[in-house]
């Protein structure tokens, strides 16, 4: 298991109070670490996206396992942008996360709330408020893409 | 967002029927799942660790995100070995994932248990119960991985 070194990164780095809490060894461990929540999160939106577009056929089951998975993965990419040395290098993640941190914040936070009511509409069962809880999550996803996502 | 093929991959592997429904492009888009999956699994594992061993300072809001992601994490990885492809080119998993596919799956079953063992226990705060609840799911990783690890 790798090691994990943190404390004195940390003391230089207090703009994001609520998750200083960290443990990555460097920069470049938090910024994998918030790619490979990234990346599971665009899994499991894109085949709720096929389900309810009839690309794939609609399952219920397989609905709620999605919808669960990303209740608990939306909370996970953001301790990867609070690191020292994790604003460099990542590709595309812009300055500006770091620069109006607030409102990025404030983002992700929102996201993590359309998840949860996407997951309170999946148990209705009823497709039409999915769709319109589905459509304000990726909503959500844009709006922070739009701002804060250089690709 | 990726374009999601899925059908005709699952009609020719039915082997794994609990999880069959899935929704990856390829062998190589199912590798990477399970291998972000793992990753975050392994981060959050290592931290709890570190705060139970006295390397970083305890925190029991911290220990509790750290065991509430990995009742998720752990959940999702194995539809990552379920695609038509998934069992080549991955590097360290063995082949006896697939020749003795139930026992594997009986593990990380065992797994998700464990995980949601070690979240029981932290919600009493009581330190060795944790520590008895982690132990028991690191040892759950090290069996799995012991036989269908390479590395």
């Amino acid at each position: 298991m790798k090691k994990l070194l943190i404390g004195s990164l940390l003391v230089t780095f207090t703009a994001i109070p609520a998750i200083a809490a960290t443990a990555f060894s460097d920069g470049k461990d938090a910024i994998e670490y918030r790619q490979n929540a990234f990346q599971l999160i665009r899994h499991n939106t894109g085949d709720i996206g096929d389900m309810l577009q009839g690309k794939v056929k609609f399952d219920q089951a397989r609905l709620q396992r999605r919808v669960d998975a990303l209740v608990g993965l939306s909370t996970l990419p953001w301790e990867g942008f609070t690191v020292a040395g994790a604003n460099q290098a990542s590709g595309d993640a812009k300055a500006e996360i770091w620069t109006d941190n607030a409102d990025f914040l404030s983002k992700a936070e929102k996201l993590q709330t359309a998840a949860k009511a996407l997951q309170a509409a999946a148990q209705t069962a009823d497709q039409a408020k999915i769709k319109a809880a589905f459509m304000d999550f990726r909503g959500n996803c844009k709006a922070c893409h739009e701002k804060y996502k250089a690709d």
